[in-house]
This record gives C-alpha cells, structure tokens and sequence, in this order.
C-alpha cells in the first residue's frame, strides 16, 4: 500500500524546483525531465528501491541505473535528499569543474551512482546485464533458496527515455531479456514524446509497448496524460498511485522482464516550456523557473530551499533502510552460517581477489604442434573454470569460433530456451548473446558493475567496430570487462575485407585505459588471461588469431611470462645487438623468420615480442630500455595492419612492415604474403633501417 | 500472374548445386542459405526486379541489397544466370586471390553488387537509405508524375538473415523506415531460425514479425514449413505461388514499408545437414552434395553442371529487360524534352559532377567575430543550398547543435510526421534520423549507393562510435558519405568524459580512405566542406568545435585554400625557422598564440594548421617539404586529443601536446587550462624540442 501524504507531494515538488534552481545556477544542462519524473524518482528512491544510503555497496541492494543519463539530476536530488552523500552545496556547483556532480552521472565518483550513463541506450542494456549477473551469482551462492526467500534476490530498476529506445542497443538488449525471461529488471520508459528536436514524430513514430510486447516482456502503460495530448498541461494528472501499482505488478511478475511506459509531459508544470525540446536541455530562465515554484506552492523568490520537514522526511530513508537492513543482516548471517564455503566465495568476490594459487590452473602449451591463439584460449577458459567460478562468458553467435565456452559448462538458458546444441539452465555459466556485439559490450559492463562475478564476450575483432561506444564506456568507469576478439588480422582469409580487421587493434589501442594483448602463441595467451584477469581496475581486450601459430619453445625463447609486461626479449641478437624487430601476434613468427637470415647475414637481431603496448608502457624506464635501449636505433616493427602508433616505437630511423590499405578475400597466408607480411620484407626494412 | 515451369525449378535446383559446388571447391564458405533461398533469388533476379543485365546502373532499375552478405552466392550464382558478367568460372573461383566472387559481395569490384555486405544489419539499413534516395530523386527529378508513373519509380528489395535482425543497427533504420512510409521498400526475412551457434531460440525468440508491426510496416509471412517445426524437411513445401502473391502484394503497398516473413529450412534438401548450424558457414562434404542432387533429380557425379536449357532460360532475361528497356527508354526520352533543365541536372548527378561556379556559393566569413565552426558549417550548407540540390542531410536529433539544417530548406516527412518544429513533405531535404546514430551512417551511405544524391548526417563526434561500422564501409566501397561530427573535444565543455571525444579524432584517423578534417576557424571550414564535395570516390568526416573560434584575418594569415592540401603554413616564422607548431581545429588558436610568446623571445615559429592529416599525405614530396622542412626537426602538435599519430610529423626530437586520459565535467575553457592546452604549455614544449 502505498503511502503518500502532503510532505510526500512537497518533496516531488522541491525536487523539481532544485532541478530548475541548479541547471539555472551554472547556465546549463537538461532541467525538463528531472522536472517531470520527480515523482517517479522520489517514488522509486524512497519508496520502492531496498537500498541502505550508509552502504552504498551492500550486496541485497536493488541496481538503480539512469539509463536517461542527460537527466543527471533524477539521481543527484534523490541521493542527496536520500542522504548517500551528496548535500546542497553539491548541488550548486552542478556541472562545474572538481564536483561530485558532473554533467552525467559517473561510476566510482558519486557515491550511489551504479554506472556511469549519458550515451543513450546503454544503460537499457547495462541493466539487462546486471539483471544477468543477479541470477548468476544467486546460483553461485544460494541456488536452492525459494523464489523470493534468498538474502541475494534483488531487482533491477531502470529508467529510459526516448533517446535510450531509439538507440538499437537497448533494442539489442531488450530482446535478450525477453529470451532470459529476466523477472528481476524492470525498465520505466519515460514517454515524453520530446528530445532534441522537439516532438519525436519526425523520426520515432513506432509503437513502443508493442514491440516490448513482441520481445516477450511484460508491458504495462501508465498515461499520465489521461489519452490527452502532450500541448498542454490541462487535464494531466501525476498519477503516482497508478504508477506505483504498475511498479508492484513489475515486481510481481517474476518470468518476464517489465516494461512500463510512463507517459509524461516534459517539464510539467513549468509555464509556456512544460512540452519542449527547450526544456529538455537548456536552463529555463529565471522567469520559468518562478512560474514553476509558482505553481506547486513554492516561494517563486527562493533557490535551492527545502523544507526542514521535506528534508526530515526524506533523510528519514537512513531509519527505515536501517530496519530493512537488520533483518536481511540477520538472513545474511544465517545464510553465512550454513554456508561457509560460499560465504568465503562472496567474501572473495565482493573484493575480486584471485583465489590462492590460481595459476597453477593457467594451461601451458608444449612447443611443437601450431595452434590458433583463439583456441588456446578455449583450453586456457577451460582450464579456469573450476578454480574461478567468477568466471562466465560468451560469444555473439560465434562460440565455436570464437572458442568462448569453457568445456562442458552449462548455458545460462531458462529451460524453454535450451536446444540440441546448449543445455544448462537459469543458473548457467556459457552466455549466448545472440548477433548483437553492442548489447554483448554494455551487458558485460552492467554483469561486472553488479559485482560478483566477471564476465567476458566473444566476437570478431572487426565487429569491435560494433561494440566500441561499450568498450569505451568500460575503460571510462575503471572496470574489469573483458573482451575476446578472434579472427584478428587478414589472416583470418577469404571472408574478405568486411571482415579482416586492419585499423581494429590500433584503433583500440587509443581509448585511455584499455589494454589490449595480441599474444604470439599459445603460451602468451595463457598470460594474456592472467593478465586480464589481474587487472581489476580496468578492461582488457584480447586479439586472437583464427589461424595457428607456432608454440615457441621457452627453453630457446624467452619465457612467456613477459607477455605480463606487455613486451619482451623473446629471442637476442648473437653477437652485437644492430637491429630490434619489435611483433606481436601472428607476425612475431615472421619475425623470428626474417632474425634467421638477417643473423645468417651477420646482422645481430633482437625480436621483441610486444603483446600489449599499454602493460608494457606501465613498466619502469628501466625494464623498457632493457628491452629497448635507446643506443640501437635500428627498428623494425611489423604488424598486420595500420602502422599508426608504432612510431612511437620504431623512432625516425626505424620502419615498419604494415597495411595501410583494405584486405581482400582470399586464403590468410596468401594475403600475408602478397601484402608483405613475409621475412624477406622484414629483413629488407631492417637493412634501410640500419642506414 | 507467376509463370514458372520445370525449367525454372530445375533453374533452382541447379542454383542449390552450384551453391554446395563452389563452397566444396574453395574449401570454405556459406552454403546453407544460398541452398535454401534459390527460389527466392531466383524470383527475385529473373521475374521481379527491373533491371537490365547489360546494364547495371541504368536509372530505372530496382535496386537489390543482399543484407545477409554471408550468402554472396545467392547473388553470384544470379549474376551468373543472369548474364550480369559473371561465368561458371567466376564461381568456380569463389573466394580467392584475385577472383570476382570474394567471401561478401563488394561494391564496385563486382557488376550488379549494389552494395558490399557482410557486416550484419547493414544491408537493412542501407536499403532504408536508398528508399529514401529514390523519393528524393523522385522529388528533384519527377515531382508531379502520378504515383507509379515516373521513369524514377521504382523498388527497393532486401534479403535479410536472423543475423541481420538481432542487430541493432536494423532495428534502428526499421523504425525509421516506419515513420518515413517507405512504400517502395521490401523487405524479406529469411526466418530460418539457424545461426553459428544453431537454433536461435538462445538468443532469438522475439516475435519479429510483430516488432515490424509495431514500426509501422505492412507484414506478411510465407511459411514454407508450413507451420510444421524445422527438425526435418517433411511437409516443407517451396511454395514460390505464395511467395510471389506476396511479393506483388508488397509491391502494391506504397505507403508503407513491406516485410515479408519467410520461414524457411537451412539448406534443404540437404540430406543430414539441412536446419544446421554446420550448413551455414562450412563445406558440405561431397556425400552431403550427391545427396542435395540426388534429392533434387540432378546427377550427382558432375559439378558445376548447367544445362543448355536452363541456361538458356536465364540468359534470356537480357532480351526480356531489353524489351523493358525499351519502353522505359521511350518514357526517358519524353521526360527529358519535357523536363530539359531536370534532364542537365540528372546527367550532372550521373558523374557526381559539380555546377561550374559553384564554389561562389561557398561561404567566405569575415575576420573579427569569433565563430564556432558548427556554425561556421550550417552557413556553409545555407549557402550552398541553392546550387547543390543534390546535397541534403540532417542529424541524429542534434539538427541545432550540429548546424546541420540549410536554412529554410524543409523537412524529408509524410505529411503525417510533420511538427509545429518541423515542415515540410515527402520530397523534403532535411533529414530527420532519430537518435540512431547507426542507422544515419548506414542509411546515408544507401542514399550514395542509390546514385543521384548526395547526403550528409550529424552527430556528436563522441558517437561516432555509435556509428563506425558504417563509416568505415563507406571508406571501403569508396563512396562519398559526409559525416558532420560536431563537438569535437574536452572544448564542449560541461556534459563531461562521456561526451567528450578524446580519442575519436586519432581512431577515425585510422580507417583507411576515410578523410578526417578538423578546421580551425570558419574559412576552414568553407573549405573543408569544398574538399569534401570534390572528393567523389571517398567518404569524409567533418570534425567541429562547439565552442566559438577566431576567424583568421587572411590578409595577415595564409589562405584557407590551404585546407585543400589538408595542411599549409598559417603563419610564417619571422627571422630564422627555429621551431614548428602543427596544430588542428581549436588548438591552432593556442599555436598562434605560442608562436606569438616564442617569437617575442626571439624563436622563429611557424605555425602549421593541419585540418586533414589525409589530404596532406596526399600532396606531393615537394610541397609537403615546403610545409614541414625536412631540416627544421624542432616541432610541436597540438591537438585536444591523444596524440597517437602526431609521432610521424614531429620525429623523435618532437613534442607532443595531447591529452592521454579522459575529460571532465567542467567549462570548456577551464578544462583547456587545466589539460595543459595552453600557449605557455607548448612554448615550454618547443623549448624542449629546441634542445
């Protein structure tokens, strides 16, 4: 039953005045829908979300995610009338440089913030994946629990705009959930008809719950606007009693996700701006602003005023969370109690600490038969998945390919979605994201924010391309996705040049913070996952090859473990160091090749095997030059697409053996060899390097 | 009425075993769909679609998009019976170095292929693209002949996967579709419920024929399964009557777009490996082939076996599009005495030429007001407006925030989508594309690929991401997709990292042909908007400040012509050229004002405005010299963004000054201060460079 008196109502409307107070304050950002879904956003911070403003990371915790990001202040109000942190003065320096309230609401830099959102229609799919992670991790560690009855069952909340269901990586999503029946998520779609370019009839025309009912959710339609046209204000009724019903039956429908489409009229009710594109992301000016307090009962010649007994009210959350938390706390010790080993898991979890002796699972090859680095990958999964139950993945269709399933681990299906192919079950480790690498992207980053586990999706390297906005997002908010993109260069042969990456692995290389290991064999692939696995503070994309490679012998060759500091020695110069030919992947065995002849020639050649730029940059100045001194400024670097950024490396003497220009269909090596990618053509730049 | 007689199925039939013939051959590829689609391609290619096989871009055909570009055999072994120019050998070629028949049908490598495909979801969207291209032409060339009676009506025709509608990308350019009432537009889905990873019920279990309703489309199924499951190819029934009563129905439908949903088994009648997930990308063993001929009342023993008469059959169609032709070609010649002027314009459009004095037209801006160069860029398309009609475009809901509107030119809407903001008619100029970033590069680049126009779309530079799939085939079909990305760098200001491209400018850099031009006051900007309009057989990427600029007095500085070569001394050093500072857009402000500093201690400084690294690189050894003398290795870049790239212009005794994480939620102008894009900075770097 949902309570609801007039300090309630004074609240929604104080939200809505310092929303209005602070976009004017600093002289931008996007007041009109903060205005319109205060009630919503009250609703949900106050009323319908189990959340603890004292433990912002407590594990019983429903997931909040603004998918909307633009509209900041939905969250930043709720969390400091919520008490998780923020205060007025936060609010006032909105936007500015050094607060705790930028212009989107940013993982790891305001407490209660889940995700960082703002790029529209990631935060649908973030939430799909949160909604995946909540039902993985209750089958870690209380499967047999009664629906409902586990200290780990917890919704997902999320709310998306308009912009977020254009975008068609919440569609990707959302499809995805109707297929993993997510019962746990809840998405409330602000139907406000306005964005950018005013009303949205000029491009989004589609009937939004319809498809939300074809991809199997559970849909539901609040119309604030009674039937009524969005011109106006007249006859629009914030029905919250309506709303808050929908929200329960949300709750209660436990088999499908839930859709609510919340129809709203932006900014309402502040004069002439309610119901444009205006409000929605522009300060309304003062006049607006006191039309707006105006007409819900406010002093029109104050900012940034709240009531004693709103704020009373409202801080009162910490009280009541209090009550809900000593009771799941008393659940939680119980659960502790007669599961020790989980609970030791947990503990391990929340903290992403490796377990003791791990390694020894880390697969290694014996030199001699070649393998694709994508399959020694798959062995290298395989090999983890008992020590590191943390650890679950997919692929966007490409399993086989991209060699993502750890052996004999079960899907993560409902049972009506199993095939001939994938058994498992709700609880289910192998994910199937079907062809949408997007919402693969976004959903690994909503699975690694929930906590718990760490996941990791399989693609192509060249449908990166396709992710790359998740990927990104990923490196910005710090957290330990992981990618594995196969099929890595022309070598990957007659699928042509819509498929052969050549600007992919440099390209990736640019976005701040994400680390990606192109490993030369197998051995160094087990070391890549080590190294993703020990960064958790940040993503890691893995470059693998479709084609096999040689297994160096770390007997005659430097031990793979350098693959941990990015570059190293993998075999020296006999005599004198004159050249370095610095590799990675699949062309470090060209490499190899062209140091044969050049020392047959006489020339003392070093081949540096460089899986990842990024680790080997995080080393000391010393370690580098060891592996790179200064003096010997002959350099050769070759790699199997752009040259851009091996400059940095190779320096004005050096050269480097690369594509500049599309790939063609036909078999790998053939490619390899006409585009270049051969010792001859190494050992030929290393003599004009060495003039 | 459907003619179809024993000589067209076994036209079917041997299409099936060319399909298995010439995967078997090369080793690899994807049977399965060509096997099973024969019928409908071959509906397709000798029955319904206009077109004339001696000649392929002939203005009055149908255009045909394979989206499921994976199945490129489907359209070779067409082009082939057709007599488009492929032969027998051709496909015996498939896949390999040098051959016709690469792994994904390319544009312009291939006579007939409308459209390189492979990427999955892109095909859809183009083919939205080329919908909305032949209304405009319509509107340009034919505005007033009665619906159906223009020599330019006609048809747009896709096949789509399951691949091909679990990505986003076609979802996004569906919905479009829907409010833009594209009634010359079909699409068929083959619904066969196979991908890699097998049944797709892991992944796929939305109703996809009532997601097409929900857009606004007119949806029909074909059940070749005749309601029947897909475990076996009992009672599955070709019925190509039923197909073709709803392709004809889907022809009749004009106001709106068609989507027929055709279920279908995998390869059938492939014994054992029909409805596999092995039959669509793998050789089917020539067991498996003697079965599909053996099944099929062919001889199992030969391959690559054409009978004369079926041969024969489809060769014909020559002489049936001849007697079309001829018929069109009379109702050609009419319109063009009719219609002289439309006519010149026409053939201008055929060879992308442009009028003789158009670049009067070209905006010259005076010196003095500070400009951003968005708004420099929407003056520029104003301007051009009335010279270039062939030049249209819009934005992902950013119209004023990328300037992308020509002023008062009116919207491309049905007369039911128009808004109090936005007039206009079906034969409109301004694009509308929703916030759908995807489907704007995919749909921009159909409207090039359909011929005739040429078409423009803007975003925030940050979601270029969004769309980079679609930007990088434009740059491998070779065609001129303008992409206006605004909001170019920490510059924008408080909307924080998430919007802040810092690494977008050096990514974009990297796909080959693609021209990244990023200007430095409005007069680049004139300019670089000429350098995109010249350039006709490659895509180019407008990059744009959101902040205002000063506008260089070019009596003072060197000419904005400059822009054309991609680099050219803004301004000289006085005295001895001591050091050189190459800097783009916003930051060549920050140069000049270095240069001023540098020079009053006595340090000859030239400046360099770099806006397109690529158009540089294009200019021959001599004037790149003249720019950057070999001799002067004291040399600083300067540009918001992190500086991967910069290392091959200023050589190892160069400096770089770049920004290697991400932004921040602050004033634009504050977060230049704070990331050190000051002119104090680079003198302090070009001191050390000096060293």
């Amino acid at each position: 039953k949902l309570e609801w008196d007039e300090v309630d109502q004074r609240a929604v409307d104080t939200v809505r005045a310092l929303a209005a107070d602070a976009v004017q304050k600093v002289g931008n950002g996007h007041p009109g829908t903060a205005i319109s879904l205060a009630p919503l956003a009250y609703l949900l911070y106050q009323k319908l979300l189990t959340h603890d403003p004292a433990d912002t990371t407590w594990d019983g915790r429903d997931r909040f995610v603004l998918s909307a990001g633009h509209s900041a202040l939905t969250q930043y109000i709720q969390l400091y009338l919520g008490g998780f942190g923020l205060e007025l003065d936060d609010l006032k320096a909105l936007r500015t440089w050094g607060s705790k309230t930028p212009g989107h609401p940013e993982y790891k830099h305001t407490k209660g913030v889940e995700v960082t959102t703002g790029p529209l229609g990631q935060g649908v799919a973030n939430a799909v994946g949160m909604a995946m992670a909540a039902r993985r991790e209750r089958g870690l560690l209380d499967p047999d629990a009664a629906p409902g009855e586990s200290v780990f069952d917890h919704q997902v909340v999320a709310i998306a705009s308009d912009g977020d269901l254009q975008e068609g990586v919440s569609g990707e999503a959302s499809s995805l959930a109707g297929t993993q029946e997510l019962g746990n998520l809840t998405v409330i779609y602000d139907a406000n008809s306005i964005s950018i370019e005013d009303v949205t009839d000029v491009a989004f025309t589609e009937d939004v719950a319809a498809r939300y009912e074809a991809y199997g959710w559970h849909v539901q339609t609040v119309d604030w606007t009674r039937g009524g046209d969005h011109t106006d204000g007249e006859g629009y009724h914030e029905d919250v009693q309506a709303l808050w019903d929908a929200l329960q039956a949300a709750k209660a429908e436990t088999t499908r996700p839930s859709f609510i489409r919340l129809r709203t009229i932006i900014a309402w009710p502040v004069p002439k701006l309610q119901n444009t594109g205006k409000s929605h992301g522009s300060a309304l000016g003062e006049e607006a602003i006191k039309g707006l307090k105006a007409a819900t009962g406010l002093d029109p010649e104050k900012t940034f005023a709240v009531d004693d007994e709103v704020l009373e009210r409202t801080r009162g959350l910490a009280a009541r969370a209090a009550e809900v938390r000593k009771d799941w706390d008393a659940r939680f010790a119980a659960w502790q109690e007669a599961n020790p080993e989980r609970a030791a898991l947990l503990a391990r979890l929340k903290t992403r600490t490796l377990p003791e002796g791990w390694t020894d699972s880390l697969k290694s090859f014996p030199a001699g038969k070649a393998v694709s680095t994508r399959k020694a990958s798959g062995e290298v999964l395989t090999g983890l998945a008992g020590v590191l139950p943390e650890l679950w993945g997919g692929s966007a269709d490409l399993a086989e390919s991209n060699n993502t399933t750890m052996e004999g681990e079960p899907s993560f299906l409902p049972p009506s979605r199993q095939t001939r192919s994938w058994s498992g079950g709700p609880y289910g480790r192998t994910l199937h994201f079907g062809i949408r690498e997007h919402a693969m992207g976004a959903a690994i980053n909503g699975i690694v924010l929930h906590g718990g586990t760490r996941a990791y999706g399989g693609t192509f390297l060249q449908f990166s391309d396709y992710m790359r906005a998740s990927v990104r997002l990923a490196a910005l908010m710090e957290i330990p996705s992981i990618f594995v993109w196969t099929h890595d260069s022309i070598g990957l042969g007659e699928d042509g040049p819509t498929h052969q990456p050549v600007e992919h692995v440099a390209a990736l290389r640019l976005i701040p913070g994400l680390a990606v290991v192109r490993p030369a064999d197998a051995n160094e692939t087990a070391y890549a996952w080590r190294g993703a696995l020990e960064h958790t503070e940040s993503p890691t994309g893995l470059v693998l090859s479709r084609q096999n490679l040689p297994v160096y012998d770390r007997e005659v060759f430097g031990s793979a473990e350098g693959t941990l500091k990015g570059g190293y020695v993998l075999v020296d110069a006999e005599g004198d160091l004159q050249v370095i030919i610095v590799a990675t992947g699949s062309e470090v065995e060209v490499a190899v090749a062209a140091r044969e002849q050049l020392q047959a020639a006489g020339v003392g050649t070093r081949v540096v095997s460089m899986p990842c730029r990024e680790w080997f940059a995080e080393q000391d100045d010393a370690y580098r030059a060891s592996v790179l001194p200064p003096s010997v400024k002959a350099r050769v670097s070759v790699e199997a697409g752009v040259a851009a950024g091996w400059r940095d490396i190779v320096g004005d003497a050096g050269r480097t053996v690369s594509l500049e220009h599309f790939g063609a269909s036909a078999d790998g090596a053939r490619l390899m060899q006409e585009f270049g990618f051969t010792a001859e053509n190494v050992v030929a730049k290393a003599h004009e390097s060495l003039q």
